[in-house]
């Protein structure tokens, strides 16, 4: 179902060893997403150990007044928007005081959001070393969509914690 | 599989009408369920009319640092407590600017925790008019009793804000 392949708990579980690897903790910041993503990792035993929570920040004003998004941003580009990933993720780690941040933005559908199209998405990963961002149209019901968004950035988080190249170009990855 | 009964969209969906029908907003604080129950709201099209967002506070700190729930609380009960829960309710709203605010506290499993089994579960709703938290001792492996308390607080919810009592005595619910 998902483009990025895969089962949840695996791509969850391979996270949760990366993580454990570094004795890094992790937080995750979610819009589209909607819970999808910290679920997939909490839902693994032991993941106490490793993950701190997550904010879900669905109206926009929530990015700014929990996350730390600036409003200029959110004002001038909406909330679907490669930056806006980058300053949730980066806005989580900071937030929940965590050696990772994760972040999901994009339109599920059925509708557009700001001129953009279902299936847009961006998802973020801040470490100490700094943000990637990842950008993808995916194809899909609403349901597909945030499925596949939430392994695009449990897919992007194993890449950054584990220190690996993607063979792509450095912050985008493009999946259809 | 899950004690309350009923799939997992219905019952979401059935919450987001009554809220829609008092043209209330709602947020939700999650611990065991981890994102489940924001992920089951925002799953419905048209959820963003209703849904604010949440916060999904795993660790014990968050509560305190997030959700406002007294420091003392968690230190001379721990987290899994039914006045936890009703602050975590309160809180979230009153973070998130919401009419509503769910809450969900409790001992997934497969390990004991603050002395309490796998299975203990708290959940609370907080609207204008006060708090009401509901009581379990859910059964079955991690996952069943993360979905039940998921279904647990959304059932709440339905009675709470479709202002409906529930049969039995009030502050609990025994669902075995």
């Amino acid at each position: 179902m998902s483009p990025v392949g895969g089962e949840e708990r695996p791509i969850a579980a391979e996270l949760l060893e990366a993580l454990r690897a570094r004795r890094w903790t992790v937080g995750v910041a979610e819009s589209l997403t909607g819970g999808l993503v910290t679920a997939a990792l909490i839902d693994i035993a032991g993941a106490s150990r490793s993950v701190r929570g997550g904010v879900i920040a669905y109206a926009s004003d929530l990015k700014a007044s929990l996350l730390a998004v600036p409003v200029e941003l959110l004002a001038t580009r909406g909330a679907v928007d490669p930056d806006v990933a980058a300053a949730m993720a980066v806005g989580v780690r900071a937030q929940l005081g965590t050696d990772v941040g994760l972040a999901t933005t994009g339109v599920a559908g059925p509708d557009q959001q700001d001129g953009q199209p279902p299936g847009t998405v961006y998802v973020a990963v801040a470490t100490p070393a700094g943000v990637r961002v990842g950008a993808a149209l995916l194809t899909g019901g609403r349901a597909a969509v945030r499925a596949a968004a939430r392994d695009l950035v449990l897919t992007l988080a194993i890449d950054v914690v584990a220190d690996r190249g993607t063979g792509r170009p450095p912050g985008t990855l493009e999946i259809m």
